[in-house]
């Protein structure tokens, strides 16, 4: 979708202010807008930012074209001198942003975006929908795969979410630690590895599971995995060595009990000679079922649901805020930090710089925010790259460096961090 | 998005099914596949359908062209004969469904596809990530619409969903009975009517409340909707009608207790002769708390997170499973039920019909369902429309249309579907 506009995925009252803006003068007023989380989901102890290298695509592509204006042109959604001004739209300002899979809590500045107002406020909408829900995704991928373990995973929820969310949710799972997803388009948009052999269908379709086997044996070859759970499992199982012989890639249960299912399937495989053929689980999996299972004998999980929807959190709640402006519209008048009074809502007026603080063992213990750029010290690590220079984007990377990010980042967590339980937030922030 | 295929929004395992089946010859067997929920969300008492529309459009653009044959080739998803067998797929066959906006049940058949096992089977997962998204969007719409009993509502939840499905979530509510969305591409796409006015950072960014409510009348005009929580409610209120006069559009709180402080914003208004001017509340609203609400002076309500995230029930669980297929691959073989015996998940076999069953008065009293096609028959309404005949479209219609079906279904449902407590479906299903 590289060549369309991503301008118009935004919200009415972006528009309206940037009209008002223009009114006042104010819109050239050089602003910071940060995004952060009030809190994490209840009873999570980390979070994990998705979304980043989504979020500069859409940037780049964030034009009014003829199309976007003569819609809001015909709607009446803002004057003509706003039309001709978003015509004219390019987002000049900078960009500072933790790097995509990096952990992140309560206040983290995630995201920072310095321009005029008029600029930076247009890109409230699309940054938050793009960040709220990879994050969701990424964050809920995370405690999965440190649930597993190290056991493989595949991501196949794409019937469980909207179409394009899908492909956003096989990237954000990707980086939170999953192997491979059945989303094609993930594959081809994102480079991530996809996998899947077949469905209850495919036996259906057959007159018998044994012609069902036979032909995607003779198809897909005997490396491939057999779904064996469509009528009688210990029969499936027998069927599928006696046609693939001990090379069958691995057997997939996808209902009843997985546990129990898959030690007798273990036992029955290992008499059958079919030592090497693995033991694949799906079926209404999450981190819990996921952790259950760790002494049953499972070679991989394949989860669905529970993933893109965020495992209870389909949403992280980050909010994109003003929290520093100038009161002149030159580009030198200094910023001054500003916050509403709103009930139950509080924010920290003024930009912030962020690291993460490390113990003598390299393990995290805090997470610090300063009114200032602190610099780099000893035991600490800098968390914000910047992502985009004067309008120019800086920070593309692949989704491959975003999950070792990741990786790195959650073996520098606390033990404490990585229990699936509820708690609380497993670093404290401290803001300086 | 007109011209983008939508065919890699799928599985990874339709096409290797679609390879097995090629090479097992069942691929061209008559096939019948059916969308149907083993049950609703938990607690609820009806199910919206949601996303006919946009799978018909999706439908249009599901062709395999060069780039995606490319791409399937490069990373060996499937075979050379595959390849060739989807670079002149057309789906041919023929769809029903419940219209758009129509109450569901439990095994209501609310998709039916038919065709050979091959084109039919390839839209299994583009079909349930539609169907599964919109109609978990259109049935929180729907109960949030009931308990607002006739106040309008914002759709204003784009922030919190993806930025495409903010777009499917805008047009699934309106369909719902939202009023209006925020979400402007809704606009374009769909025709939904968008709204917005101002944000708090809008009051941060000019040097006093005054300043920013000066600009946004002046810009907006007198008849616009002013946030009036950034600082002090009563002296932003005080303000916007000093500087609007009583032709003040609507003010807008989102914080605090909303009930009571629209009580004291009204009684405010009242005395300042603002008797037309509208309160409108924001800020974490879901249907029961709009229902909360029905006795404060709330003119209309903006929902946002809770409506995207399908309040509590973000996917609701639709499977599309083959319910029937031909022994033999002729056009003319006649379909045999299918059923897999996981356990756990029974499945009915066969091609279905439904119809709504209504009292004397008109009010709805069961969900039928058929293995044959009953015809019409009094005090019955039939629920099964043609979406595709022979591969062709003929099932569009707008918005519009199924948002007034929705109203129309909703009207016929019993009064206890409608309340917002938790509760046993309110409508049996019955299969004959």
């Amino acid at each position: 979708m590289n060549d369309h506009s991503s301008a118009l995925l935004t919200d009415h009252y972006e528009l309206t202010m940037l009209q008002g803006a223009l009114h006042s003068g104010a819109a050239a007023r050089r602003s910071v807008f940060e995004m952060f989380a009030r809190r994490l989901p209840e009873g999570r102890r980390y979070g994990v930012v998705g979304g980043t290298g989504r979020f500069l695509e859409l940037l780049e592509r964030f034009r009014f074209r003829t199309e976007e204006l003569d819609f809001l042109s015909d709607r009446g959604v803002v004057d003509e001198r706003t039309l001709e001004w978003l015509s004219e739209y390019r987002f000049s300002g900078d960009v500072w942003g933790y790097g995509e899979g990096e952990a992140y809590f309560p206040g983290s500045p995630i995201l920072a975006v310095e321009g005029t107002f008029a600029e930076a406020v247009l890109l409230e909408t699309l940054a938050l929908s793009v960040y709220n829900h990879d994050s969701a995704i990424a964050s809920a991928a995370s405690r999965m795969s440190v649930a597993a373990g190290g056991r493989p995973m595949i991501e196949m929820g794409s019937r469980r979410t909207q179409e394009h969310s899908a492909v956003a949710a096989a990237r954000a799972a990707y980086i939170g630690g999953f192997a491979t997803t059945s989303n094609l388009e993930a594959g081809r948009a994102y480079d991530v590895p996809t996998s899947g052999t077949a469905a209850h269908a495919f036996t259906l379709l057959h007159d018998s599971e044994r012609h069902a086997f036979e032909a995607q044996i003779g198809s897909l070859g005997p490396g491939t995995t057999l779904l064996v759970d469509t009528y009688d499992v210990e029969r499936a199982v027998s069927t599928a060595v006696e046609l693939a012989g001990p090379e069958l890639g691995a057997v997939r249960i996808d209902s009843g009990d997985l546990g129990r299912t898959a030690a007798r399937v273990r036992r029955q495989l290992d008499s059958l000679g079919a030592t090497g053929t693995r033991i694949v689980v799906t079926g209404d999996l999450d981190e819990h079922s996921i952790q259950a299972l760790a002494v049953a004998p499972v070679d991989g999980y394949g989860v669905g649901t529970s993933l893109v929807t965020g495992s209870g959190a389909p949403t992280v709640s980050l909010v994109y805020k003003l929290v520093a402006r100038a009161r002149g519209t030159g580009p030198e008048e200094p910023l001054e930090p500003v916050a509403k009074r709103s009930v139950g809502k509080p924010s920290r007026g003024g930009r912030k710089w962020a690291s993460r603080r490390l113990d003598d063992h390299g393990t995290a213990v805090a997470e610090e925010v300063f009114p200032y750029d602190p610099g780099t010290a000893v035991g600490t690590r800098p968390l914000l790259r910047k992502l985009v220079s004067d309008g120019e984007i800086v920070g593309h990377e692949s989704v491959h460096e975003a999950r070792e990010r990741h990786r790195a980042t959650v073996d520098e967590l606390p033990e404490q961090a990585l229990r699936m339980s509820r708690g609380e937030t497993a670093l404290p922030t401290v803001f300086h």
